[in-house]
């Protein structure tokens, strides 16, 4: 089965499209050491694990502590144990020989099942991760901060540069296994990408925190293939930051988005 | 004093432009363990720093070995012990928020002098690292891999895409910290960055193994502001690949450079 399949067929189990994005702060914690942050996120995971499909860890989060956070980063995919998919949100792109390596330390040293990566440098920097035909590479369309108009929307023969990079990612989807990176908050691009995306799942940030329009995102993500709408920040810092306020908020997002659906 | 100001006195001192890129791949040496990678690229660096003002870690080359390679990652600043600049070609580049952490890991916890970022995201994705006033940040304009075609070349209103990226860069260089990767396999291209750069380092990749045009490189990005010229397999793969080996390729490359100058 190929990795858009595998993906489109965990969220209907699971019934559900949420994306929880573990941007764990440990400064916002009460114990900030990261033994406790590691279990912190091992927590959250089997707490809501039975309802959500997808994971997505951002590394910066992790890799201000150096090989420490590596080390949490390389026991997550234990914690998720196969039962969700885990994106990997690195945000990486190289020329050739640089992104064969990232994509090895991604997908076979630390075990994610995809990751998202940057189109700045072309498709010979995107290949590599591609490759991996089981694994899933969601790549830099448009995305959700202010910074997105400074190129992604400059237009090219009147047609916005975000549209090149999904033709891009259209012919780059031989094996079912590319994805693109939409912002929520770009409401009023969404159906324009829809025309120009073929059948490829949609990973959405910018809900909640960032205002992203959750129903708009589900009901076109959903029409083009799959969306996954991701809330970092909403679910994380609900209530007091208890397991129970996560799983409890968690809840609500998978109840708003099961009434969409 | 300013980065840019330090990373030219650094040249001048040495008198050289050679940026060594220690893209290690311990797959090609007698012994490929993790420690025998360490205390090789600890034996580079103590043979060449006489030399060599500037010193480029491809972050996928260490990546690739998880938290065991971060630890190489970790040590290399203690190697080079502030003889010489250090850049961390990473790549990085997310929304402001995960951008600051990256700059945090880069810049605070490893201690790297410098970073590499992709524009894609747009300028607030770059400003988190710009300030950390005291350090340096390589924007990617002009990549030296085939897919420099893809996107950074494409025409917006008759003018190259990179050229918006520099344009960019001129605007947020207002600490004089801000360089730009131009490849040096872009020979035809040079002047132009020149004209839309103003006075920038600029981090020139493709010599060697790539075929870039080592003197066009030097004598225009000179004219900027800046030349320097990474050479990572040119010299890497020189011989044997025994340190004196190494040694020798730096040594030959710098003369080139010398002479140029």
């Amino acid at each position: 089965m190929n990795f858009n399949e595998k993906l489109r067929l965990t969220c209907i189990d699971k019934n559900n499209r949420l994306c929880i994005g573990l941007d764990v702060d440990n400064n916002s914690l009460k114990n900030n050491s990261l033994d406790y942050m590691n279990s912190y996120i091992k927590d959250i995971i089997i707490s809501t694990i039975d309802i959500c499909p997808v994971y997505k860890i951002n590394f910066s989060f992790y890799e201000r502590y150096g090989s420490k956070g590596y080390k949490i980063l390389e026991q997550i995919p234990e914690y998720v144990n196969s039962k969700s998919i885990l994106i990997a949100d690195a945000k990486r792109g190289d020329i050739g020989n640089s992104s064969k390596f990232y994509a090895e330390s991604i997908f076979n040293y630390l075990g994610y099942d995809s990751v998202t990566v940057s189109p700045f440098m072309g498709s010979d920097s995107i290949e590599p991760f591609i490759n991996y035909k089981e694994k899933g590479v969601f790549v830099l369309a448009l995305t959700s901060n202010p910074g997105s108009n400074d190129f992604q929307k400059k237009l090219i023969n009147n047609k916005e540069l975000y549209k090149y990079v999904i033709k891009m990612c259209n012919k780059l989807n031989k094996y079912k296994n590319v994805g693109l990176v939409i912002g929520a908050t770009n409401d009023d691009e969404l159906d324009e990408v829809d025309s120009a995306s073929n059948s490829m799942p949609w990973l959405m940030p910018g809900i909640g925190f960032q205002g992203g329009n959750l129903e708009k995102s589900l009901i076109v993500g959903e029409k083009n293939y799959l969306s996954l709408v991701n809330v970092s920040r909403g679910i994380l810092n609900f209530k007091d930051r208890r397991i129970s306020d996560i799983r409890e908020s968690a809840l609500n997002y998978t109840n708003k988005i099961r009434e969409i659906l």
